[in-house]
């Protein structure tokens, strides 16, 4: 495992590698060779193991040179592991509890050993399912409010921020798969999209709005050039695995400097396509009762992301950013300051969201809420829905009330005939 | 000169030093025992030297272990003159002509050997004499245009303008600088701040206002988490070199990454410093005419800068910024996204600008415009005009004309008498 040059790992070759390592072969437990090794990897870009042994069961990810849902002829580098690992070791110290475990990183072979999570599974088809998860809307804002506020100059001391900055300046491949997959491709017909036939005019429609790409470009700008936080980068609903009333954040790769409403406004995007997509999904009697629970999620998220961001404001504001010498040395109150600051953050989430919510419907990667849908024509109703509010939440993006928008647009265009 | 350890120059080694370098020796020209070497650095930070010989005269600027202003118990790092280094050679090229031209660096002896402009003297010094600058704006508005639009993702291929932001992020300790001293000291009675006593009751009333520290806060967060483009840092018309036909931007070693409206609000805080002083300056034959000079100029930097910008934009756009396949490429006019593009721009420019006007007034490092004005009570007259008009740029920051906001407030405030 000292080995300088990189090598994909195989359900063959895993034994004798992760073998070698002492930590994690006595971890693992038993004879190496006796280990139970299967590759799971269903995501775009990984692979993923789950090796068992007699006393651990652990999962080894590795980054492959290339896009494992495209192939070699779109290489990737590596060193996106490493940004990951830098990711959930600020993540668990940030909101601890939330990420997976780490239990070994080897930087050369582009491979993380962490904790099992298990019964957990991937939150996206538990919605589609129509499982509940408790607490799920509290864990969710609170991770993304904790992570918001404690990886930015809120909290952080400035010196170790701008340093991290450099550090995370590194990853240049995986941000740029966003900035085009999510930002661009949507509003053009870009060789890799795909969307279904039957959203054509409304597609066209969209790709025809001047005002609504120039928005989705000043979002863009703002995506690129802006390092307010340490952001996770991909956060939707296959990144987060659930039990009934336990749930974890996974798979940062894409982590980069960023908006502090990024996270949140991806996330709500997801939840929203799981309560669009639900009609196909759920029969009469529990349609209304899951949707609502979806909603009442979302809401929470919003909340809680508020609260706890709040609670850090009012306890945690130790870095340069809106100092108490300004505010409460002086006898001021900063909650002015507090409620302008989270409307800023969510006027931004708001503009991701609605981003978020096209480019899952007609670019290169959809979703399992709408793609696992066959009948074509029942689909389209519903991802037009999706295109329609994601619009509305582009071009009148606001700060203030994010719930009650929220909640008005998703009440409104869910009864909408659009096609 | 390869000394691995640094040593400040004085007037005494010089000769020796920069002798053994065979290229600059034969430059400057003749026995470098013979050249005339003054130290004439009038800054806060630095060691700068005119050296002459038989073929040229140069500068030689070399950073200091410390703040000059205020000596060896404020240490500041020398790689100051590294990124200093860094700034000019990019300005240079994306605004060629506009900087002076470096002759050599030295990066342990944290020394840029460069052109002298001759007969160029500080801007700020000619605005108090009252002299013209031919041309002036429209360099202004140009250097401000050409070096955000070029060194922004409009322009930059993404990965070369992420790995800048790289090398950038280690250049912390001089943005810490502007941080607390423009941003934040102003706001309360930080220690090393100092003001006209007769500002008193208007000082009072803008640490009293809590929603103006809220709005200072947000610009700060924009500034320091914003990595649009590489900004000069350090935009004032004691940065800005001119005879009476043509300018040079000096001193960018506070360049950093940050927002595309930074430099050029800086700036024209600057120059409405230099408007609103100048009635201290100027006998009543004179005042009129120069004060509208000064207003002409500062319109012409904002109608230069969205010319410049827009002309760019349509001949340069190569970023990944508003690409052409959303817009020309579909037959669609990118006008109103260019627009939205420059109001933001302006918005934030109006609040640094606002922002800057404060500080030169109220925290440690002031303006030659004011300073020089020995009677204080006439003095606090005219800086607290100073004072309300950057209190309504910063409230009230709007993107949309910002000639006429800027106009009709500097006529408005250059009236009233405040105290």
């Amino acid at each position: 495992m000292t080995n300088s040059e990189y090598s994909a790992l195989t359900e063959d070759t895993l034994h004798t590698r992760i073998g070698e390592i002492p930590a994690i072969a006595n971890h693992i437990g038993g004879d190496p060779s006796n280990w139970t090794v299967h590759e799971v990897g269903d995501g775009n870009l990984n692979l993923v193991f789950i090796v068992k042994g007699t006393n651990e069961t652990v999962i080894i990810k590795q980054a492959l040179p290339y896009v494992r849902l495209v192939g070699d002829s779109w290489p990737l580098p590596l060193y996106r592991a490493t940004y990951e690992h830098h990711a959930l070791t600020r993540q668990a110290e940030r909101d601890p509890g939330s990420v997976p475990q780490i239990l070994h990183f080897d930087e050369v072979q582009a491979f993380i050993v962490m904790e099992y999570l298990s019964p957990h599974i991937i939150l996206r088809n538990k919605m589609i399912a129509g499982e509940r998860v408790e607490g799920l809307g509290e864990f969710l804002g609170n991770f993304c409010a904790r992570t918001a506020f404690r990886g930015s100059e809120l909290s952080m001391a400035s010196d170790a921020k701008k340093a991290d900055v450099g550090v995370f300046s590194g990853n240049v491949a995986l941000p740029a798969i966003t900035e085009a997959l999510v930002f661009t491709d949507p509003y053009y017909a870009a060789e890799m999209n795909n969307h279904n036939p039957v959203l054509d005019p409304v597609v066209a429609s969209l790709r025809g709005d001047v005002d609504l790409k120039a928005a989705t470009q000043q979002m863009l700008l703002k995506f690129a050039s802006n390092t307010e936080t340490m952001v996770h980068g991909d956060l939707h609903t296959g990144s987060v695995m659930s039990t009934d009333s336990e749930s974890r954040v996974i798979d940062p790769e894409f982590s980069q400097y960023g908006p502090m409403g990024f996270d949140v406004g991806m996330l709500i995007a997801n939840l929203l396509m799981a309560y669009f997509s639900q009609p196909a999904h759920r029969d009469e009697a529990t349609l209304d009762g899951y949707q609502a629970w979806l909603m009442e999620v979302t809401n929470k998220v919003i909340d809680q992301f508020n609260a706890e961001f709040a609670n850090l404001w009012n306890s945690e504001r130790t870095g340069m950013l809106f100092p108490a010498v300004l505010f409460e040395d002086q006898g001021h109150s900063s909650e002015s300051a507090l409620n302008a600051v989270l409307a800023d953050i969510w006027q931004d989430a708001m503009g991701f969201c609605g981003i978020e919510m096209h480019r899952r419907t007609l670019s290169l990667a959809h979703n399992a809420d709408f793609e696992s849908i066959s009948d074509t024509g029942l689909r389209g109703g519903l991802e037009a829905r999706n295109l329609m509010m994601g619009r509305e939440l582009i071009l009148n993006r606001h700060g203030a009330d994010p719930s009650d928008v929220i909640t008005r647009l998703a009440a409104h265009y869910n009864g909408k005939n659009i096609l």
